[in-house]
């Protein structure tokens, strides 16, 4: 395998960055869709023929023996979040074009292969993750999606309509489940489990789901010199203890496998000289438990009333999303066990608290995820790095996986 | 008095604005610079001289029969907070029209007679309030407005450059000392302290000094999903403990008329999936005793350190500008007072938590601040509310005050 081709394809893809400190490539960016362009260029160099879906989904294909077996496909996403790494996503991508190679150099295989750059796999443009894939299975209808804004007020389907793509076009990015055999994703563990363990491949038996709410707090926006600490109804007050409770909560659950963050907050009119009037806060907890995610909600429901109450301020909680966990495809978690143990790779089964396509792909067809560890646990940083050496055995792996099922 | 024609003004100065919400009317803005255009008339018709000087203060004149004797001045501002009322800085400016109406009307005075409307005496757009008037006594450089920058990182001395002036011309903007005999700012209270004492006019004595700090946590930016509570270092939780505890000391401390608000805050990168890595704060501490609130952001700063160790997140904190309260002038008190009790009008002597140009223009003469009444006390928010009445009685106290010095 040519580990430095690959080492040097993620370092191209990093200069497709709005800042300088980290990768900022948001979903359907001018980046996103450099890098998008940058990497079909690559696929169709690699002898791929490449097609791009109604979503923006990417599709390279190579064809098998028989044109009539269902496809194997591998693949993972492009776009970033702000100041985020170099790995996240880009492994799975440039590590997934890698393995094609490999098998192209093996020789014919019976049944097709792709590999697919999902479109708009992180949440922190439109709130929601993981659109291309939902698109694709089919798992997300035109009028969630036409609600869809950024924090600039860019619908979702303005974006669209530059891309030349009406959302009510969007069914026919639909794929039947029939046209697959299996899904597998590669993708750096986001977590530290891995180096903690010493060990090179994680074999991923369920995906964390998910839960999102909005809260909104509502005080009175007053002057700062003149009023009163006894008369205020400072909102941004009201929200540092709906924080605190948040993550008291989430620490107190975290037996259980639960993360609670409050990852983006505003606050209005947001000036010096102002009390706040109103605060808006985006919450994201998950777990691999669907049940204690639910509790979990409730619990923050109860102290956000007692917190709204207690200071005299509004406040509207709002449920976005709350999605179950998923189970991966136990046949593949025995083929990446089988290949692992094989070629003598330290490996692990283990849980993924970071969602990934693989999830949706799940909802069609057998779907499996193979994580390489990143330094430190750090993602979604500019720090964020995982070795050649791992992206390498990652490579080795999700390619004689593929071979396995594709052969 | 024309009652009617004062509220129609206010009305009119309201339609300039950025947002239908409220009254937005940002310093420099094109809505600003359309009102002080809307006001340059105003003064024209009535009577006035009017020249803008480099700084963009307006400044309307009445002559009286003695060319060489000291002016008596009055004034306010047109600029405002984001989302703010159409009575803050208004009142002052519409009211001093009419008081010199009233004054051209009782015939001519030996003093000449200056309406000032001042720029940029929010804080909102640059962080530093009364920009104008500090330029026009010239208790600020050019050196330190260079550094003045908006939240688009847009220089003041752009601005400057935009109407035309360069930055290093503003010292032909300062004005002597002995060009004054004093100044009589009319305002609204902005608390509300008048409507509980059911008070017309409060005279001030004392305008409270504002300290300013930002305060920035640097913790680590990570997944939202796979990085266990226990490994965070989530720089929004600690910036939610900072707050509570600016709130708390705040609280303590209000006995000694001490006011301290969290008003700003960013989070960095500021999305659902990623761990807050970095927060922004900004701090308005404000009181009428400089002990007092030197000692409150002593106790700040032990707080802050404090909580950057138990959460191990690095903090900065940074005082923008610590000032000492103004003492207003003696004689001016007592002449409201008799104007008061000549009239038969309710007035309390109180001291002022906001800051006014009046506080800059005490440093060159004899300033005074005449405040009326604002409906619950609200200011800096879209429902701020002054009464015709009261602000007839504020602009028949203004009058006569005025009429008094200048005759």
């Amino acid at each position: 395998m040519d580990k430095e081709w690959i080492m040097n394809e993620i370092e191209q893809l990093s200069r497709f960055s709005e800042t300088s400190r980290g990768v900022t490539r948001l979903a359907f960016s001018p980046e996103d869709y450099a890098a998008r362009e940058y990497v079909t260029k690559l696929m169709l160099e690699n002898g791929l023929t490449v097609r791009t879906d109604q979503a923006g989904n990417i599709i390279g294909r190579l064809e098998g023996s028989d044109h009539q077996a269902a496809v194997v496909a591998t693949g993972s996403h492009l776009d970033t979040v702000p100041e985020g790494g170099k790995y996240d996503g880009v492994v799975g991508v440039i590590g997934g074009i890698a393995a094609l190679k490999i098998l192209q150099e093996r020789g014919p295989l019976t049944h097709p292969l792709e590999l697919i750059v999902f479109a708009g796999e992180e949440s922190s443009r439109f709130g929601l993750a993981t659109i291309g894939s939902r698109i694709m299975v089919g798992s997300i209808q035109a009028k969630a999606l036409k609600k869809l804004k950024d924090q600039n007020g860019i619908g979702f389907s303005e974006l669209l309509n530059q891309q030349g793509t009406d959302i009510e076009e969007l069914a026919q990015a639909v794929r039947r489940a029939d046209e697959f055999k299996a899904f597998v994703e590669l993708h750096i563990e986001q977590g530290s489990s891995l180096e903690k363990n010493n060990k090179t491949i994680g074999i991923v038996e369920e995906i964390a789901a998910p839960a999102r709410c909005k809260i909104v707090v509502e005080g009175v926006a007053a002057h700062t010199g003149n009023t009163p600490m006894a008369e205020r109804h400072d909102a941004l007050v009201s929200a540092a203890m709906i924080i605190i409770a948040i993550n008291e909560i989430a620490q107190a659950q975290s037996a259980r496998g639960i993360v609670g963050t409050v990852g983006a907050l505003k606050v209005y009119p947001g000036v010096i000289n102002v009390v706040p009037g109103l605060v808006e806060m985006m919450v994201d907890i998950r777990g691999t438990n669907h049940q204690s995610i639910i509790e979990c909600i409730q619990e923050i429901k109860d102290a956000v009333s007692e917190i709204a109450e207690r200071q005299n301020t509004g406040v509207a909680i709002e449920v976005l999303s709350s999605e179950h966990p998923v189970k991966l495809d136990k046949e593949l978690i025995n083929l990446f066990t089988g290949v692992c143990q094989q070629q003598g790779i330290r490996y692990q089964q283990m849980n993924s608290g970071a969602g990934h396509d693989s999830m949706n792909m799940a909802k069609i067809t057998r779907a499996g995820l193979i994580a390489i560890p990143c330094r430190a646990g750090l993602s979604h940083n500019p720090n964020e790095y995982a070795s050649s050496e791992d992206i390498q055995a990652g490579v080795t792996v999700l390619a004689e996986a593929l071979y396995q099922l594709a052969k």
